[in-house]
């Protein structure tokens, strides 16, 4: 055995990465493959700006460390899940040598397997929210594990490992237009993303998110898929039938930067997605009174400009997320979500608007007092519902995973412990 | 000219019928031709007792009549509509002679087309409600229509008549479960309704319907069937993979009255009913957070059961229609229903539960305070929602049209107008 994984040492070797969220604008729903997390259709996403969402991820291994260990947000999880495990074997499998001059470390190929790991995560959004934080989480995981042990794998053979993790996390391997391939091999090799656009191709877009309150329990993404994969009658024929175009489709809008085709698509899709889940036995419900009403909003102020000005799509969750065609649209959104769903009265506007907030100054908000003198919109008739958003973020397409300097480690340099 | 039809005499002829309204367990959803109203696959119903929701209608002739008149509910309403005049048109052609001896009147098949009617019609429940009130009222027209003209064509025939009005209400021809055949010919002369089983092959079953309060005004259920077949990528699959399949297994389910089945068949069925509905651009949301706390409720009870006790199907609204296997499981449902949205204080018990009140007492509410005094369902974890219910309906599957005597006449028989 090489000095180097010599247990009485002390050396810890570490890396902290930070990888974004993603929303799916042509959306992943049902498995092929359970275990290795093969989906029934290719998937489209937009990469959410990792400055407003995302997962900071510090991997650490040291000969001195006696298991692998994980904390999550400050608190200490089981790795024992499959898929942790999944991941983390399949990284060490593709471990390269390290060699670290200036901490005199040095790990062979083989040692890895003798070699345990600390890893500490941290979200700067809430993981209640449902915004994707397990896609955010399994990407920036792998990723990190990844720059740790030297794997010369490529990025999209990264994301075949992170989406054994979480499906919708292989897309969090790239910033800007992301695609999923299904791939075809049973053992899921070809089943990756790849970057379609990146985040700078179509700038002007804005994306605002309604994180919306709910009384239910929702049901986990994992369970709602498997049973509409047993139960469903639609489902196949929108796995095979309708997304294939429609991903031909939307690729072309993407390349395009026609958001009238954009729109449609996103919108027709998650409505599509929701469909499937309510023809599922027994039926899923996702969005609720709340997630309604913003549709309907959207929709008529889309009819009543002629074109579409905002799509908007829904996860497994009842929030929206809805992307502005450019600024302005965005910041007339704002207004009209804000007359619309105005803060309880004991929240500062500082918590209810989160991510981008200079979207707040033009939208001519400085002030809780200036959410009351709004003009009330057409589309849903000055009808108010109070509350019944708890916050906003603004944000944008934004760039893949990167690596952080050495101070934004989660753990101590010296313990692997976190700080 | 026949002295019967000398408008200087001042004779009224008339007649009053009563009529069921349905709720189908297999929905109708969908188009092929517009004008005629021929659907895009069959569907199955049950009529709906009478004594709790129906419609009656006088119908009547007089050569003094100078136009065709109508009332609805006490108002005057106009005749204009191209499905009025198409039904009393096809009614009108098949009128025969018509000799009421007692009054001495005498009219000849070809005298009709230069007679006028007046219509009143009333339903005993409210017309807003959301409770097909246009099938039973189209069905109530066509039918007295055709007792006054002596036309000669069978219940059938009058269906596809009643169908050119509204297509649900060729079902409300016939009690018990009916079948609204699609039909084939162009013309539509074979889209019709057939009777499964009368209200007596299944007397066991009783139904619930909860009026749930809304504050969206819905999309008619013509417009919004218009946009699912233009826009929606899944009706199609729909119409011609599922549903055929499902009125095969639904015919069979209620020829041996399985529970099971029938119930399976209905929830799923109303539920995908709802999914092309959402598939729709834009998409049409008739349930609310109600309707899916209903749902969810009825779900997780079937579910704790074993086998479902209880089937729930929603038509182009959120009110849900509850049908339970037995009395004493419609007893246990109302309690849960009772508890999870108890009346607003200021309402009474009498105005909140209607119908066959004799379930009420079954289920120990003789007072308001009773429904304080309810256990909590376990399936909602004794959540309340006061006032989300507006009232409930007690029912059961019913009988068919029936002509009432003459002292139910709503119109005068010596003017010939409303009483």
């Amino acid at each position: 055995m090489a000095a180097a994984v010599d247990e009485s040492q002390k050396w810890v070797l570490m890396v902290t990465a930070q990888t974004p969220t993603n929303i799916a604008v042509i959306k992943y729903w049902g498995k092929r493959d359970e275990k290795l997390i093969l989906p029934v259709n290719d998937s489209i996403s937009v990469t959410l700006d990792p400055g407003h969402l995302c997962t900071t991820t510090t991997v650490s291994v040291s000969p001195a460390f006696t298991h692998d260990r994980m904390w999550l947000n400050g608190q200490e999880i089981s790795l024992a899940g499959g898929r942790f495990q999944t991941c983390l074997r399949e990284i060490r499998s593709r471990a390269c040598d390290v060699h670290d001059k200036e901490k005199g470390i040095k790990i062979n190929k083989k040692d890895w397997d003798g070699l345990h790991v600390h890893i500490a995560s941290f979200n700067n959004f809430p993981t209640a929210a449902g915004l994707a934080s397990s896609a955010a989480g399994f990407a920036c995981l792998v990723f990190a594990l990844g720059k740790l042990m030297n794997v010369k794998e490529d990025q999209s053979q990264l994301s075949a490992i992170a989406r054994q993790g979480s499906g919708s996390a292989c897309r969090s391997l790239y910033g800007g237009f992301v695609k999923w391939i299904m791939g075809k091999d049973d053992k899921g090799t070809d089943s990756l993303a790849v970057q379609l656009a990146d985040e700078k191709h179509w700038d002007e877009l804005v994306i605002i998110i309604a994180v919306v309150s709910s009384r239910q329990k929702e049901t986990s993404s994992t369970t709602g898929m498997r049973d509409t994969v047993e139960t469903s009658l639609l489902l196949q024929h929108r796995a095979k039938e309708v997304v294939p175009k429609r991903i031909l489709k939307m690729e072309e809008a993407i390349r395009n930067r026609d958001f009238t085709s954009f729109a449609q698509l996103t919108c027709t899709d998650s409505n599509q997605f929701h469909a499937v889940c309510l023809d599922t036995c027994p039926p899923i419900f996702y969005m609720n009174d709340t997630s309604h009403r913003i549709i309907s909003l959207v929709e008529k102020w889309n009819c009543s400009e002629g074109t579409p000005q905002v799509a908007y799509t829904f996860d497994a969750g009842p929030n929206a997320v809805m992307i502005a065609r450019d600024r302005k649209t965005a910041t007339l959104l704002l207004q009209k979500l804000l007359y619309t769903f105005p803060p309880n009265s004991d929240a500062d506007l500082n918590s209810f608007v989160l991510g981008d907030k200079s979207i707040l100054k033009d939208a001519g908000i400085n002030a809780p007092e200036d959410v009351a003198t709004l003009p009330p919109p057409p589309e849903i008739k000055g009808q108010q519902f109070k509350g019944d958003v708890s916050y906003f973020i603004c944000t944008r397409p934004g760039r893949g995973p990167v690596v952080l300097s050495d101070e934004t480690h989660l753990l101590n340099p010296e313990t692997g412990l976190p700080k």
